[in-house]
């Protein structure tokens, strides 16, 4: 796709155009977390690079790549001989985007307004930097030949409520802050709104549209016809593109939209934004009664595959497979349920070094073989189920522990017992919660560098808030609301030590009513991943009777969970011995 | 003061004006926690109420004071006869104040912009209340012969920065967000700056009065001149009033100013505010090195009057004095010190019921006797030291504990022990380590209704922000900033149970650096407070062999620092008994 060529053409375009430069994202007009192909297209265009992260700067006469320290190396790689910079992110005295753009008078820019949030939009206005609303979409001469991702209806079984009920509720919600409509950009907001679900973002079952909802105006979904037979009672279906004409034409409404998910070409069309978060992004974290019990569910069957899978490891050990071998193995035990229909994100299946970078993820060409030589496979993982999104991690024993992994994983799991056991008033946020886990760490001056927990999808993306574990806030992430009944929650801390190992423990918590009285209402969780965790690297002697109690009901649970959704006798004598209660002595 | 005649005029001449109603704060000019006498002369003209809390809201026919629960009884009393009706705020079915004015339609509506926030100005506006700055200071034909209370310098030895390094930081960091200037109308952040204190609001040593900082226009101080007797290089000093003429000649600066904290009337001046938070806020509530080893110092001498309270207390329980005796004798005990100035708040010694109140304050006329029929003496003191404040609260045993008490004192010293052991990464908030407190009370169904502590000033307000302990954020209080080295936070958690008895243990606790490693800077607590805590009453099955080890470390280290106070041998006695270490058998 790439070739030098490509650049010099767009530079030339930039100089016709009295633009300094022109900016490419790694993002779509959604806002989501991963994105189409579609969306990559432009970027892919003009640089070789194929992470999945990073900006493309490109100026009259320089290309930069911008992207941060996961990718460092393969961009080195990609980029040798495009003449493209890299910039590293995040690095030591390295600017940000934004100030090296003003430091270096790099405006008027050029930026397809389609691409950026709104907020983002505002923050380069604010620090000075000059806009031109652009796309060099006309330079591309490639077409992609995408397949279409049929949109699917989900089953009346599946959710508590239909659509109409939930537009109902949305409306209410947006008049009390004064507007007559709601323009909903965040997919799997939509998706969820609907009660659909689409194939147009690997791991991610949505599909690109906009959803406008009004009392005055009318309902109405923006979306490739193509990808949908069926109508919608009480929402007109338009064209994908037709979103902005139509906004266009309803500009005088007061249309509640959220600046930090919709795209400033969106925004900038409507005469009376009223600014704030779409009501469907709480709703959507607070499960119902059908959407907990399907999950638990299919979160039983996620466990059997996990199960079907450890005895395979400890039964294939000796025989050289590479982690991709097992992360594929594994795909293959989830895709045995026929209510699997795609992994939740790409498996991350790691020994040893590999299992100490956060983000390392095994390939077809790039992984390690699994051997006893190293002392655990850490697979964090998870399945798209029509019943529910699971993400499970655990960290099998393969080799011999030493004493210090012995250690920090007996510490992990203390971490996840302490807050998997929390009680916790209502008002409660995650970061009320999340020193439960991390203060055994930062005792022994240890850390992980990431959120202890972050919402789980229902049949949608794995990741989502407002509900998340952080021990401070981080704003752009909006994850700290109050915990509710119903939101569901994962508990993933963990220990990563350089060129030695990396352990980790992940659970999915469902938030629960634990008791109320006149101090108020008090919430608890209740585990719902169904998997045993590896007691052999335990130190008991670090364990308090608590949690040993903790631990044995807990397998206790998974043994009732599991064994009675096999027949096979020797996958039960396999789940007996790893799930059997252990004590002190 | 108030007579029925007062409301009566004031009625006529919203007639005159057109004004549907006029609001009377409890506040002043300054958003001070406690208001000076002078400011609060116009609610108790139009209304009998003295309470320290409410809101005098007088239409053309009637009036109506709204006050929170604390209040009810005794504004039923005082407003009998007054034809004023009480508004029970905070009650089921009460309309907020804002509501109630808006349900009602009274506005347009007087208030004096003086005494009113511009943020709280804001919310009137956006609920669509129209408002007209009003004033009827010249309905008032009282006088207030208020003392003149003079300024006076910290010596060289009590700061560690001089005013003018503490201009030069701050300018520095207004010019950040672009302003030129910074209008500073905080009294406890102007005490800070000048590194001068006052006496005009009773246990908070600050004085009225603006400080405009600025490069441009220089520096101004805007204070009654008869209570300043000293001139300050490279600050004009002005009349009080005087700083809403020279803000009208000087509105095309860029100013700083906080929007949370500024009147309206001064806001509205302003052609340029840029608003934000004042560099004070923070700077203030980061001790340095000469405020920290002066703290600890008349922290030791707190203490000392402490213990002679203890001592006295116990001699003389069969004695049939009162809470306001006892309070009385321990305002005397401070101030047998010389370095003690005033109290920093008004001392509450409260016994069983009382003592489950947590803002009953014993007074001259209304309060119990302390006899053995009660469990427990609750004290809750603080002294204005040169040289910093303190506040302390100690549970003193005085009859016989039952079991539910010993558990529920069991679990207050827990909680303290818990937070004040705790090591947290840099980035932690007081959201982050509240859990560590609140989470032994939550187990059992219970809460405190308050936060788990507040940050403490020096030789300054009691309460000051950013730091907190609360488990949830509370935006208006903003003291949710992360914890830095420097900054002293109480830690009081309690147990308030109504009819029986409240208990509350409250220390002092000094942010400090712990660690630093390539996972982070660590930091931890040292407690600062030094007064023996009971131990009689402690279930010490209910407490680790860690906890108990850190209550006998404790009192080590209050045996060594008042030791060397006192060569009183009764004293020592008495102090070698209070601080003998425990153990299980």
């Amino acid at each position: 796709m790439f070739n030098k060529n490509n650049v010099k053409l767009l530079q030339e375009e930039l100089k016709k155009k009295n633009l300094k430069a022109y900016l490419i994202f790694t993002s779509d007009a959604h806002d989501n977390e991963y994105v189409g192909k579609k969306y990559l297209l432009e970027r892919l265009f003009f640089s070789p690079f194929s992470g999945s992260a990073g900006q493309v700067l490109i100026t009259q006469n320089d290309t930069f790549l911008f992207t941060d320290g996961r990718y460092w190396l393969q961009a080195e790689k990609e980029l040798k001989g495009s003449g493209i910079k890299l910039i590293k992110d995040g690095d030591k005295d390295v600017p940000s985007l934004k100030d090296f753009i003003k430091e270096n008078n790099l405006f008027p820019l050029g930026i397809n307004l389609k691409n950026i949030t709104e907020s983002k939009y505002e923050a380069f206005l604010k620090s000075g930097v000059q806009i031109v609303d652009t796309s060099f979409k006309y330079l591309i001469d490639e077409k992609l030949n995408e397949e279409v991702h049929k949109v699917f209806k989900l089953n009346d079984d599946l959710v508590s409520l239909n659509y109409k009920e939930k537009i109902s509720i949305i409306l209410k919600e947006a008049a009390k802050s004064g507007a007559d409509a709601n323009l909903v950009s965040t997919l799997d907001d939509i998706a969820f709104i609907l009660n659909l679900r689409g194939g147009d973002i690997p791991r991610n079952p949505v599909f690109y549209s906009y959803l406008y909802l009004s009392k005055i105006a009318g309902n109405h979904l923006f979306i490739d016809k193509n990808k949908i037979d069926f109508e919608l009672d009480d929402i007109t279906i338009h064209s994908y593109e037709d979103i902005f004409g139509f906004l266009s034409r309803h500009k005088d409404i007061k249309t509640l939209v959220d600046p930090n998910r919709i795209n400033a070409k969106a925004f900038k069309l409507l005469n009376q934004p009223i600014k704030g978060r779409n009501p469907s992004y709480l709703m959507k974290a607070i499960k119902g009664e059908k959407e907990i019990l399907n999950t638990k569910k299919i979160q039983a069957l996620d466990g059997l595959a996990l199960l079907k899978f450890q005895k395979y490891l400890e039964e294939n050990i000796d025989k050289n497979l590479s982690e991709y071998d097992y992360s594929s193995k594994l795909e293959e035990f989830r895709k045995e349920c026929p209510l699997c229909f795609d992994l939740s994100f790409d498996t991350i299946a790691a020994v040893g070094k590999n299992a100490a970078m956060m983000h390392y993820e095994p390939t077809k060409s790039n992984h390690s073989i699994v051997s006893k030589d190293d002392i655990e496979l850490l697979v964090d993982s998870g399945g798209q189920y029509y019943g529910g999104t699971t993400d499970t991690t655990r960290t099998f024993l393969i080799g011999k522990p030493t004493k210090e992994f012995i250690h920090d994983y007996t510490l992990t799991l203390k971490a996840l017992i302490a807050v998997s056991s929390t009680i916790f008033l209502e008002g409660s946020s995650g970061q009320t919660i999340d020193i439960k886990a991390r203060e055994f760490f930062w005792k022994e001056g240890m850390d992980y560098k990431c959120g202890t927990g972050h919402g789980v999808g229902y049949i949608l993306n794995v990741h989502e808030g407002p509900n998340g574990f952080r021990y401070k806030k981080v704003p752009e992430r909006d994850d700290q609301d109050p915990l509710k009944e119903g939101m569901i929650t994962t508990i993933e801390p963990g220990v990563y030590k350089q060129d030695k190992y990396g352990i980790r423990i992940e659970n999915n918590l469902l938030c629960k009513k634990a008791f109320e009285n006149d101090q108020g209402r008090f919430f608890k969780f209740e585990t719902i991943t169904y998997v045993p965790i590896e007691t052999k690297c335990l130190d008991l002697n670090m364990m308090s009777d608590e949690e040993i109690d903790w631990l044995n009901d807990y397998h206790k649970m998974v043994y009732d969970a599991l064994s009675n959704l096999t027949k096979d006798e020797e996958l039960l004598k396999f789940l007996r011995t790893k799930t059997k209660a252990i004590n002190k002595k």
